[in-house]
C-alpha cells in the first residue's frame, strides 16, 4: 500500500542459472532484503509452485532422460507454467506482493529453445498462449565457471540427479551461452557473477534491482 | 507394399463426435473393413495411445471440472498428442499401416478452441509446435441429435462421467456447431449421420473413405 492508499501491483523477479550456482541460497537472501524494505514476498519455483504444476513436475522430472521428446517436454513445461502464472503469480502480484521464482520462462528458452527442432520463437509462442506472455520485471542470471558449478552441483546432488541435471557439461555450456545471448538483447535480463562470498553475491543481485525497490 | 515393391505410407483417419454417438463401435467396424481390403490397421485414441500420453491423460481426466484452466488444459492435450504422434502415429504410417484414432486435433479445436480466451489459431499453433502440424487424411465426424446422444452416453456411463463428460448439453451443442463449421471449410472433415442401424452407419463411413481405399 503506497502513501496515497492505492495498492500498487507487486514486482515479479526470476532467478536463473545452471545447477550449483547458488540460486536457492541467494533467493532466500534476496527475499529477506526485500522484506526489510517493507514488501511482502512470495518465493516459488518452476516447474511447480501450485498443486497442478507440481503434478506436471512429477511427470517432467521422473523417468529416463528419453522419457519425453523435446516437443512434448516444451509443452509440459508451458502447461505447468500456465497453472503457476494464473493461480499463484498473477494473484500475488495483483495483491501487491513481490514474487521471486526459482526459474521461469527463460529456463525453457535456454534449455529447450536452443535446438532439437524447437526455436526461441516456438517457446515464446507457447508462453503467449499458456500464460498470456507474462514477463518478469527483472531476471537475474547467476553465473559461475562451468567446472565450478558442476562440482558444486554434483557434491550436493550425489546419487539423485534428475532427468534435467543428468545432462553433460557441453549441454550446460550451451545453456549458459543462451542466457548470455538473451541478456544482450533484453534489458530485463541481467548477468550476475555468482563467485565469491554469499553476501557479496547478494549485494550484486540487490544492485540489479535497486531501481525497482525505489520505484515501488 | 504395392505391386512394384515400394512401401507406401499408410493413411491416417480420425473419428470425432460427442459422447454417445457410437465412435468406439464404428471404429472397430471400420478397421475390420479396411483390414478386409488388405491393409494393416492400428486403432488408437486420444488423449493417450502411448505410455507418456496415457500418463498425461490421467492428469487431464482426473480431478474436478475446475482442476485445469482452459489454457493449461489445451497445453496438456497438445503435449499428449505430441507424444502420440511422434511415437505411435508417424512410425505406423511410415510402416505403411493405416491408423484410426478415436479423437484427435479437431476435438481440441472443438472443445478448447471455441471460447475461454483461446482461439482456433491458438490450438493450431500448439499443434504445429507439438506435432509439426500433422493432419489426418480424413476426419469422420459422427453426429446424432444432442438429446439422443446425451441419453446414450448417460446410460452407458452412469455414475462415472469424467471431467470432460460432465459438462452440460449447451456445451455439447456448441461442440457440435464447431465441427459443422470446420467441415464447411476443410474438405478432409466429413459429417456423418450416426442414426440408424450400426451397419448402415458403417457403410456411410466407408463411402466417405472410398477414394482413400482405392488410391492406396
Amino acid at each position: 500500500m503506497s502513501r496515497d492508499g492505492v495498492k500498487k501491483p507487486g514486482r515479479f523477479l526470476t532467478v536463473e542459472g545452471g545447477e550449483g550456482v547458488g540460486k536457492s541460497t541467494q533467493i532466500v537472501a534476496l527475499a529477506d532484503a526485500i522484506r526489510k524494505a517493507g514488501f511482502d514476498v512470495v518465493i516459488t519455483r518452476e516447474p511447480g509452485g501450485t498443486p497442478g504444476a507440481e503434478a506436471i513436475r512429477q511427470l517432467l522430472l521422473g523417468g529416463s532422460a528419453e522419457r519425453w521428446l523435446p516437443r512434448t517436454e516444451a509443452l509440459l513445461f508451458a502447461a505447468a507454467r500456465s497453472d503457476h502464472v494464473e493461480r499463484l503469480i498473477k494473484p500475488a502480484l495483483e495483491n501487491g506482493k513481490w514474487v521471486i521464482s526459482d526459474r521461469f520462462l527463460d529456463s525453457s528458452r535456454a534449455y529447450q529453445g536452443g535446438g532439437s527442432g524447437l526455436s526461441d520463437n516456438d517457446i515464446l509462442a507457447l508462453h503467449k498462449i499458456g500464460s498470456q506472455g507474462l514477463l518478469p520485471d527483472r531476471t537475474l542470471v547467476l553465473r559461475l565457471d562451468t567446472n565450478e558449478a558442476m562440482k558444486r552441483a554434483s557434491s550436493r546432488d550425489a546419487g539423485h540427479a534428475d532427468r534435467i541435471q543428468s545432462r553433460d557439461s557441453g549441454f550446460h555450456t550451451d545453456v549458459d551461452n543462451a542466457f548470455v545471448g538473451f541478456a544482450e538483447k533484453e534489458s530485463r535480463i541481467r548477468l550476475v557473477d555468482a563467485s565469491g562470498p554469499e553476501e557479496v553475491v547478494t549485494s550484486r543481485l540487490l544492485s540489479e534491482i535497486s531501481d525497482l525497490l525505489e520505484l515501488s
